[in-house]
């Protein structure tokens, strides 16, 4: 039987509330009152931010890294279920992260029911699988240095192909609906590699894993411009994956990391398309300055973490063709200076206030400005949004759900990371 | 009937070409002797050289500029006439330019017929046509500025409808045989344009001047990243260019202007996907250290501009699809600091001198090393073919057709600058 | 004498004002009680507020464009009067904008006293002066088609250096104290210019011209990565321009203008550096996704915005050395879609929106965090003032110094741009 | 005592050279006819090839990665000696790579006399020494998490400036004359690290090593745009050197990592720009398409290192001030998916072309082409130079020292790394 180790008491959070709560509902009734008059109301504002889940990687419970160096901090999770004890913690706190996405192998359970009887106790469940092929794996038989799902050599393909398929067996278990699909195939060399040829091979490769997957599954295959390939990745950009997607079946869909674009790209632009085309999967949420940097979401671009949610709120109002899926929210950060559970808390409130500041534009005075070139006040009717500080509407649907008003001090103050320092030596 | 003025006579070019001869037998041999050790025929290498052909832009003839000024050179065209006549002349130099494109309305002519007489007597043809829809003619009825084909108000994509068929109907006497649309609608502001909106509006605004081309016309879609719209283009990658050309029909295609991507951008990969969709229409050649600079061909990233002809000689081997047609090869450039027939001859030379380095690559070698992942030597194969010295080919498919042996020094010397200062007051 | 034209009238502006008084009032009171808990005080943030000055180009009430061409609008100013009675709405607005910045020859008067007198009557003062030797001035001596202050040819740097001594000799009849030099030299191929040479000749123009200044004006040299020059320009970056400013002398100062920087780079970091070097002249508002797109403050990277003035006010607690000035803050835009003066208003509302968030930060607890290497409460405390609504202090400041408490919205209510179209025909 | 283990026989070199014999000295002939007639003796050429040296590092003769995984290669060196031993066959094949830069403390000796004989063996020394506080090293006291040299807690910064007097005092003991700095020190997040208190502390550190290095030793300290810290990095460009060396004292230098510098950034012009300010310490060279992507020298931007070597040339001409040293000039790469002998060896044979490349340019022509502002003859200047296959001077020159006319080929085919996979299990 796995043990759990220390949970913060719910106590502990209604005596945080607590403290709180005059001065939440004061704030909230007084935005309330300022949204009325623009004709929001922010009851149904609040409901939508509690309605909207966002899934928590795994991978992000521990201290990540770079080329240059890791520095562990204490008290990190060893094992899946150290980690889903702590994106319990971060649901526990913010109540709209259900669910944690795996990656195997490192999240590879010796017994799939354990595991999900253990996410159950703990309130979570699970959301797609993350394959592993840009890593070779202790003991594998063949390397993937040069490649994986799109490699010259059939064999080291079967085998990534196999790898992908076993992460599907594992989640079916575990009641995920999702394969996630990142390579790091490419080139570092001008002439390395065969443009067309691993293109062709990599397409083919994903449609021998559609083909195996359950019918009520979803494969989510991801882009990126560079890295670890650092002269042409199979996979580079939103056109190559649109086309990937379409050549490989209906179920397939594009995920957008936000990382993963060449510099001064249109990010929110791309998700329009990719909605438009019916073919937007979901994200990897997180920032960036320079390239796939991984940092806190909103910490760097907050606007255009607004504009992307402007889009996806747009998308929702025209409706989804028959079997396209909610977009899927997830989180992929690297977490190398901080305390990965309070960078997971604060990526997760900013993602909610982005949600919830993009639901408050005026889409009809949007619409009107659009259809008028009126440039100025379009922009306007997005920086009204914007600007409105809705962490009242944050803190009331996150204490109204049993969260905390305050999910960082609370963490903090809790003392969970000391006590962790101590069960996890 | 219209005057050509001053031409270069050929008398000069062959005294020109005697001058040179002597060292320019020796260096071919040499080379020949040097490429024959690699297993390559180099009368192979030149007469393939000598059927490049690349069409010349009129509007380049002319000093460019910036929103900062323009400063023009003397003797500069005054009409479509002189621009064909500039146009000629670096064909009667290089011998690799015989197809010139115009742009309308800057070309319109008052009567096709004598435009094609003319040209004709000159010895040059036409290429694509190019429509413009990013200015305000004078005396238009109604504004581009806020867009064209992809406008909000339908009579404004109606007139920019019926000036693209306008252009298609020029052509058409002309003897062209392809529309090339590049707009620059887009917005400058985050909510200015609805992305899916204009996006819609200007396919269905392609697909109306589709269908009433000729049918063995083509339409060339071109997309940029930026410029003159700053912060969304409605054409703004090749991910859209590519579905919009599948959305319009088998005969439209996708231009890639060089100078149109994202910073870090690996576009030698996209002009080898678009190839390998079968949606590769051509190109507009150019250079570019920041943005859409417009500079000579070759002139800042001439290893990015053989890498380019290195996927085009690939796919040339693959072989292509049923009507599909050979990518068209055209310059687009603004030459703001050089008088502009000598950086077309600069630029011309540069295209067939990647494209003859290019046809050195040992690509049997290349697939060995591809097919074993052996990076060091798969660039090495790439570079040996790169810094192989073929200005002797250049030079020598040049003479045998005609040309001049040295374009740059031979235009210089000839004086026709000067003499067009006293023609073209 | 020099007609006015039509202006708005205060008491249009205090009906305007006394229309939204209840709710102003109201908000500005509840946002007082929220920072009353954070440990501010609303009256001392509204009357710094209230301090801040930002200069007006001349050159940005009129219509911009791009060199695929320019729409203008109606209406727009047709000389030096008419922008400053354009400016001067906007300080009758806003409040924050009672200098102007010229530009020669643009703005050349014929007699500068009668310009001065005109300006005063408007209520508004002159700002730095700007030179132009990126263009040509009709019947100009000598081309700067290859460069100004760097030319190669001596008579046309003397040229150059005379056009920026006029300047001078305008600014102090009109009672400017800074001449601000932006050149475009530069080159568009490797190996056009000499870079050493060209850094050389133009430190030496720079203090030509600074030698000759009145001993109480300032000299503010702009850097640009490029544009006009495509690939060198002879100031590209801070590190040249700080370097030519300590060659030049003690009141020589770096101008930042916020779209002058490679992709990517953190301008706030830049800014910050400049300001403990004791270097920073000043700013040239605006905001970019691109290259130097010239968009209005804060539309595009809002956070950034707030940033830069997060190290300016960090830097005015630092205090400054013995003669060196305060920053000069200038917007310097264009306005190609969009009506110049709602643009302006648009920017200026940003520009102090951004710095009265900055003055939200608690810097007592930032610096804590800062020693403390606490990552996640350091960018908390700065997001803490970032996503405040500071609305209310910016309509109550305007509206408490006489101006407008929705400047955008008054302007257009107020049927001033349909009169001026009556006016300017 | 130490033992070497295989090496390269000079005999096989020799028969691999005879084989090659008859084509290289036509081809050297060939092309020294060439040269003559455009005014340039080959063997002068050849002298000056043969008198460039290249320093290497002994960490990239092991199989470098990414964060997202390496993937070792079989008989990779396992500690400093076999590294050496490396090395020396690098220079044993291309004969000007006499020395090698270590790095602190992966090469740390146990006893430093002996890695001195040890080296002197196998003929090469050692260059300037790499200290290391981007990591935390197993058993070091305080950590380098939160920053080294720039660290907010003085104790850390002691450590970290005792580890470079370390190196110092190692690399006295080895003949080194230099100490090359470079730190991750920075912040991921805004707010986290002030920009102000972190450059000082910096620069004080580097005085505090600098006044206790020997008098004869040079400091270089290295900047760099981003990576590992992805927000603001303490040292993150030119300027900021720039200062910091002039800071520091005479004596200290800034070095230029190919790979360090924003999208877009003119790196020739800032290597022009240093070596004017006489601050260029030297070069890390590399080459990249996104980041600092450490890729072979030459692999993806050839031009843009010939253009650098011509900035060097032309500096050299112009003379170094009293006490300034030559550039000096290292390759820092990290060899992800090639042999790491083969990569360098690829390396300095590019970097070696591309410093004979520049010296073909006709710098006099070139001078008059910039004093007559003609672009076009400038770049072609430049081109005839970059366009010259100078692959038989490389070759000859190697062969007359000593080293192999194709060390790629002869590398190879010695069965060299074979052999060390059995020795160095």
């Amino acid at each position: 039987m796995v043990e759990t180790g220390y949970r913060i008491d719910d106590g502990y959070i209604a005596s945080h509330n607590g403290a709180r709560s005059g001065d939440m509902r004061r704030d909230y009734e007084s935005l309330g009152e300022r949204l009325h008059r623009r004709g929001i109301g922010i009851e149904d504002i609040a409901a939508r931010a509690a309605a909207l889940t966002v899934a928590l990687p795994s991978w992000a419970t521990g201290t990540g890294g770079t080329r240059f160096g890791r520095f562990p901090g204490a008290g990190e999770p060893r094992n899946v279920f150290e980690k889903l004890a702590d994106c319990a913690t971060v649901h526990q706190l913010t109540r709209i992260t259900p669910r944690v996405a795996l990656h195997i192998p490192w999240d590879r359970p010796h017994d799939p029911g354990e595991l999900a009887g253990f996410a159950s106790s703990l309130g979570v469940g699970f959301d797609a699988m993350n394959s592993n092929t840009f890593e070779d794996e202790k003991g594998q038989r063949l390397s993937y240095k040069f490649g994986s799902l799109s490699h010259t050599v059939a064999a080291v393909r079967e085998q990534a192909i196999a790898h992908n398929l076993e992460c599907v067996e594992i989640g079916r278990a575990l009641g995920s609906k999702a394969l996630s699909i990142w390579i790091g195939d490419g080139g570092n060399f001008p002439g390395q590699v065969d443009f067309r040829g691993s293109y062709e091979r990599y397409i083919a490769s994903l449609k021998a894993i559609y083909e195996r997957m359950p019918g009520d599954w979803f494969l989510y295959i991801e882009y990126k411009l560079f890295e670890p390939a650092m002269y042409s990745t199979v996979l580079n950009d939103w056109g190559s994956a649109y086309h990937a997607a379409t050549a490989v079946g209906p179920r397939a869909y594009c995920l957008v990391d936000l990382g993963h674009h060449a510099p001064n790209v249109n990010i929110e632009m791309i998700v329009a398309r990719l909605l438009q085309l019916e073919r937007l999967g979901g994200f990897h949420f997180n920032d960036s300055k320079y390239g796939d940097d991984d940092l806190d979401a909103g910490s760097i671009k907050p606007f255009q973490l607004f504009l992307i949610f402007h889009e996806l709120v747009n998308a929702a109002a025209h409706g989804r063709g028959a079997g396209v899926p909610e977009p899927a929210y997830m989180i992929d950060q690297s977490h190398n200076v901080t305390d990965p559970v309070e960078s997971l808390l604060a990526s997760v409130e900013e993602i909610q206030r982005a949600y919830v500041q993009a639901l408050l534009v005026d889409r009809a005075a949007l619409a009107g400005c659009q259809e008028a070139n009126d440039a100025v006040m379009a922009l306007r009717t997005l920086k009204a949004a914007f600007t409105t500080d809705v962490a009242p509407i944050l803190a009331t649907a996150r204490v109204r759900a049993g969260g905390a008003a305050d999910p960082l001090t609370a963490f903090r103050e809790s003392g969970y990371r000391a006590r962790k320092e101590r069960e996890r030596r």
